[in-house]
C-alpha cells in the first residue's frame, strides 16, 4: 500500500471515533515496518492513550525503523499524557507521515520540528484536506475559542417544518432521522429554544441502531419556562444547561437546579454571540442547533454558524402561515444574506441531504 | 447502430423540438436502409409534416424495404395530414420500431395494427419510458383533457422566496434562471396571480441565449386589478388571458380587452380545478405555474399539479415573516400532505435543481 | 437548449451516418429560429444534399434571422453542389456556429471568412474535439492523401488468436463480433492477407442486425493464390481488389479479373506504404485491416496505422506456437516499439474493447 | 455509524495486513459500546493475538454489553491462542456481527453456535462477499489443501512479453510494476521457471516504496541448472526452493543446498499439480506465478490457477516469433480453453490492469 492508502485508512479509523474524543480531536495512526502493518490505533477518549501511543505500543520493537502515519501532527508538549513526538523518537521510528499540522498557532509545527531535529524523515500534507474537514469542530474551536455551530434543518420541499396547525411528525424518513441522531452524537452539545421544549417535550438524546453519546442539552429559556416535568430533566441521560436572562426569577433557578439542570444567566437578551462565548469557556467545541425557528433565526442573523445540514423531504406542506425552519426577523436586503457553498448532496431513502458552509469564513 | 441507438437519436431529435409542436406531441423518426440512414426528421410545428413524413420523403425510394424508427405510434386517422401509417405502408417499409403507443385510448394501437395487417414487422416498446416522459404534457392532456401542471419554485435553502421586506432579486444564479426560461418555452401557458403582476410587473416571456416561444400568459385576477400599463399588456409579445370572478366589473373587462387581453370570468372563487377545466377546453396542454405563493397554494391544495421544479439557492434568508414559495391555507395534517418522488437532482452553477412528481397519480 | 446542446445533437445526427457518406465527411446541421428548431439534416450520401442544404430547405423562410449549427465548416467552393456558405448567406441566416474548420489547408477557413464578410456572426470551435474525432478518417485522408488505417485485433487475454492447431472460432462473443461488423461498415475498405482468404474463406461483408455498407475488399496476394471459388469472388457483394507483385502470372490475373476482381500489381514486395499510396489515389479514405498476423506485422513495422481496436476475450488459449495477432519480424528493440494512448476501454458482454492511437502522430 | 459501515472499516483494516498473516487469514475487529468505538484491531502476524483479542483488550471493561464486528467467524478451538469465541463470552459482549463463516467445513459455524448458546445475539453475512474475496487465498487453501495460484501477465497490447530478440525491459510503467511487487508481498510464494532465472537473474523480492515481505522463491528446475551465482541464492533475502526431477544429479543438489537453497525432487516431469501438492503440504497457501511462458503454460494446461492478473502496456511489439506470456503446448481446441470472468479493470498510469477468475471453479 502507498502513503496515500495508509493515510486513508488512518483517517477512516479516526472517522469512526467522531463524537467520542472531545475535547480532543479524532486521530488515527498506523505503524508500518517493511511493508507490514505493525501497529494501528485511534484515540478513543480524552484522558486515554493518543493514537500514536496505541499504534507504537502494538508495534513494540517493530517500531524501530518503521514509518508512522498519523492524521494530525503529534503533540510535543506534556498534556494528560507525555508528548507523542518524544515517544516516536524514543521508539526510533524512521519516518513520519503527517496529514495536517496542529491548528493551535502557538504549537503548530513544533511536533514536526522536534521529529526532524531527531533525524526523523517527515512528510506533511498527505490527505490534508480530508484531515482538516474531519476535525473541523476541533480546529474551529482551537482557532477561535468558540464552538463550531451546525444548524440543522428538516423541512418539506417548500421549506415548511410543520403544517399551519403545527403538526410536524414525521417530515423526514427513518434514515434521515437516524442520520440526524448521528450528528447529535458527533457534537458536544445540542441546543434548542424553550419553544421546542414546551411544544415537543423532546429528550434530545442519541437514539441510533448502534447507540451514541448524548450531547450536553442546552435550552435558551429567557424566562425559565422549562417545566420540571420536562423529559430532559427527568430522564437524567445527559447534562442540561439552561440559559436565561439575568432578570430571571431566582426561585425558578433554584427549582430547576434542584431538578438537575445548570442554569446560566446572561444579559437580558439571549444573543447567539454571548451564548457561544459562554459555551466556548466551558470547553464546548461544537453545538448542533436543532431550532426552533427563532433560535435558528438568532444564529443566522448573528452569522454565528459554520455549517448547515438540510434534510429535504419530498413533500409539499403548503400554507402561508406554516412554519419554516428559520424564523426571527431575517435580513432586510439580499445583499446581507449569507451565501453558501454546497459541500455534499445525497439521497437518504426518499429524502435529500444537503450540507453547506458559508462561502467566506464569517465568524 | 442498434435499434436502441437509433431510437435514442430519434428521441434526442424529438427532444430538441420540445415546446414548439403543441398541440401536437414531439416526435422523431429515422429511416434506415441496409445499415445506412436514409431519412431523418422531427415534427416541427402543428400543421406541418409529421416526423415520419419528413423522414420518409427524405428517404425517397430508399424507404422500400427499410426500417423506420419512430418515437410515437404513427397516426392512423386523417387529421390535418393523411395518416402516417398509410404512408409507411405505401412506401413499402419493411419494419417499424415504435417507442410507445398513442395515449388516446380510442386510437391507441390502431396505427400498429394497421401496419401489421399490411405485413410490416413491428417492434413496440424500445425506450418506452423515455418516450413517455418526453411527451408527458401531451399524454396527460390526452388522457384527462386537462393541462399538465408544473409548479415552479425558486427559493433559498430555508425555503424563502424573498426577504421579509420583500426583496427577491436575484435568489438564484444566471444558469438556474435561464433553465427556468427554457421551461417557459416548453409549456403552452404560464400562470401567475395578480399579486405577482402588481409587485413585479413581469413580462413572462422567454429570454434565453437561443430564444424561445412565449407561452400564453395567464393571470388569476379576481377583481381585475391588472393595470393597463402592465408590461405584459403593452409588450404584445404573446396572448394574455385574465381569469376573473363572474362579479367582476364589466367596464374593467372592456378596458382590458381593448388593451389586448382576453378576460375569462368564472365562478366567484377562482379555483385551480375550474381554471384548468377552462384551459383544457382551450387546448392548453401544459401550464407552468410560477406563483406567487397564493396561486401555488391553491394548486397544491387542489392537488392540481403533476410536477414541481425547485431551484434551491445556497443562501439563508431567514425571517419568520419572509415569504415562502407556497402560500394559501395549506394542509392541516401531515396525512393530507402529498408525497413526491424525486426524479432528478443536479447542480446548476452554485444552485441545486430538483424535479419531483407525485408518488401516486393524483389529478 | 444551449449552443453546446444543439451542437451535440448535430454531432449525434452526423454520427448516425458514419460509413455512408464517403468520400465526403459526415456532417450534421440544425437551424434554430427564436428557440425553435426550424430545420435539421445530416449529409446522407456523396452526390446528394449537404447537411446545411437539407436543414435550410426544411427551415424555408424561417432560415432568415436564424442560427445554423453545423459540425463542419460550410463549403465555399463549387463541388457536386453549390457552396453551402452561399446558401447560408442567401437565406439571410443571422448566426453560424461551427464545430471545426475544413481540414484541407487550401480552403480551411474560407467558408467562415465568406460568412463573416457577409455580416453573419460566426462562432467556431463548439465541441471541436468531438467533431475532429468523428471525422478522423476524412481529416487524415485530406491532410495526407493516404487512407486512415485501423488495425483490428481479437484475441484471448494471453494474446492468442487461435489454438496451436489453428482453431479460432469464436474467440469473442456476439456483441464484440457485431461491433467489429459496424467497424467494417464505417470504413471504405477492408484489407486481409491471402493467408486469411485461404484459411477462412471469408466474405468480409457487413452482417449486423440493422445491415450496413460492405467495404471494398482488398487482398494482399503476392502470387495470386486467391481461388476462383473464394466466397468474396463468387458472392458479388462488393468490389474485390487484389494486390499482387509485378512478377505475378498474367494468366492468373486474367482469370481473377474475369471472376470480377480487380488485380493491381505493384513492386515485388507488397509493402504497406506502397499499398496505401495506391489506395489513396483510388480515393479510399479508410482501411480496416483485419489481418492475418503477417499483414498486421507489415503495417506495424511500417508504422502505417492510426488506430488499433482490440477485442480481448476473457479466455486463456496458451501455447508457445499458438498464433498471435501481430506477426512479421517485429521490432528488435523496445526503443523502436510504438507507444499508444488508450482512448477508450469498455466491456461488451464478457469481452473487453480497447481503442488506442499512437502517442505521437506517425504517418 | 451503521453495521455496514463498521464492518467496512474492519475489512479495510484487515485489508491493510494482506500478505503478513499467513498461514492465518487477515481479520479485522471493532468493538462498539453505545455508539462509541471502544477497541479496534487487526491480526498482524501468525502466533500473535487474533483481531478479536486486540480489540477486546483495548476495550477493557467497555466490552461488557458491547457489539463486536469481526470480518471472519471467531475461532472456537484451541490453537496457538485460546479460542476467541470464549473470550467474547467471558467479556460479556452482547452482540457479534460476523462477515463470513470459517471456511473449514469441520469447524464452520462452531464459533457462531458457541456464541449463540451463550446468549449472544449474532448477525452473520454483513459484507460477506467482500470478506470472502479478501481471504480468497486462505479459503481456497483450507478447502483444497492446495495453494491459490495467481498467474501474472505483463504484455503489450498484442500479447508479447519481449521483442523477437528477447528485449523486454520495461514493458509496463512504474506504477504497474509497483503493483506487481505488492502482489508478491501478498502471496506466500513466488514461482518461476529456470529459464527466467538464467535469462534475467532476478531477485524475486518485494521492492515497493513502503517495503514488503519477500515470498518464498520457488524455481522449477528439472536438471538443476540454477547457477550458484544466481542473485536469489546469494542475496539471502528469502528462502529458495528448487524443484527438480528425481533423476537430478546429487552433486548438484548438494552444492545448491550448501548455497542455501532447499532442493525438492519430484517425479521426472515437473507437473503443476504435483508441485502444488508439495507446496500445499508445506503450508504454502498462495503462489504468484510470474512465468516464464513455459511455466505459465504448464499451470494453464493443468487448469491449476484461480486468478490471472494482466498488466497490458499500450504498445505494439509485433513479431511472429516474439514471445508471449503463456507458452507450453496449449489447448488444441477452443472447447478446452478456460473461460474467465473479468473481476476488475482499471488504468494504472498509461497501462491497463485486468483481473480475471475462471468462470466455473476448476481446481
Ligand atoms: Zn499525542
Ligand atoms: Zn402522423
Ligand atoms: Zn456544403
Ligand atoms: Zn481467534
Amino acid at each position: 500500500m502507498t502513503d496515500i492508502e495508509y493515510m486513508k485508512l488512518a483517517l477512516q479509523m479516526a472517522h469512526s471515533t467522531k463524537g467520542q474524543t472531545s475535547p480532543n480531536p479524532v486521530v488515527g495512526a498506523i505503524v508500518v515496518k517493511n511493508g507490514r502493518v505493525a501497529g494501528m490505533g485511534a484515540h478513543l477518549k480524552a484522558g486515554t492513550e493518543h493514537a500514536e501511543v496505541l499504534a507504537l505500543n502494538m508495534a513494540g520493537s517493530d517500531a524501530e525503523g518503521a514509518t508512522i502515519y498519523v492524521t494530525l501532527e503529534p503533540c510535543s508538549h506534556f498534556g494528560k499524557t507525555p508528548p507523542c513526538a518524544d515517544l516516536i523518537i524514543d521508539k526510533k521510528v524512521k519516518r513520519a507521515v503527517v496529514a495536517t499540522l496542529d491548528p493551535n498557532p502557538q504549537v503548530s509545527g513544533n511536533g514536526v520540528r522536534k521529529l526532524k531535529k531527531a533525524g526523523i524523515e517527515v512528510t506533511v500534507g498527505v490527505k490534508k484536506e480530508e484531515a482538516d474537514w474531519l476535525n473541523r469542530h476541533f480546529f474551529h474551536y482551537i482557532r477561535t475559542g468558540l464552538p463550531y455551530v451546525t444548524l440543522k434543518s428538516a423541512a418539506s420541499i417548500d421549506g415548511k417544518t410543520a403544517t399551519h396547525t403545527g403538526e410536524s411528525q414525521w417530515i423526514t424518513g427513518p434514515r434521515a432521522r437516524e442520520d440526524g441522531h448521528i450528528l447529535r452524537h458527533e457534537h458536544d452539545a445540542i441546543l434548542v429554544g424553550i419553544g421546542t421544549v414546551l411544544k415537543d417535550n423532546p429528550s434530545l438524546t442519541v437514539r441510533t441502531s448502534t447507540g451514541g453519546i448524548h450531547p450536553v442539552r442546552i435550552i435558551l429559556d429567557h424566562q425559565l419556562r422549562t417545566p420540571l416535568t420536562a423529559k430532559l430533566l427527568t430522564d437524567k441521560q445527559a447534562p442540561v444547561w439552561i440559559f436565561c436572562s439575568k432578570e430571571a426569577d431566582s426561585t425558578k433557578i433554584n427549582r430547576l437546579e434542584k431538578a438537575g439542570a445548570e442554569v446560566i444567566s446572561i444579559s437580558s437578551k439571549i444573543e447567539a454571540g454571548e451564548v457561544l462565548q459562554v459555551l466556548g469557556k466551558r470547553k464546548i467545541q461544537s453545538v448542533y442547533v436543532e431550532g426552533g425557528a427563532a433560535v435558528h433565526g438568532s444564529f443566522l442573523e448573528a452569522k454565528a454558524f459554520q455549517e448547515i445540514v438540510c434534510y429535504i423531504a419530498p413533500k409539499l406542506i403548503g400554507g402561508a402561515d406554516a412554519p419554516t425552519v428559520i424564523g426571527g426577523t431575517g435580513f432586510s436586503s439580499m445583499a446581507q444574506v449569507p451565501e453558501l457553498d454546497v459541500v455534499s448532496l445525497e439521497q437518504l431513502e426518499s429524502d435529500i441531504k444537503m450540507v453547506a458552509v458559508p462561502k467566506r469564513s464569517k465568524e
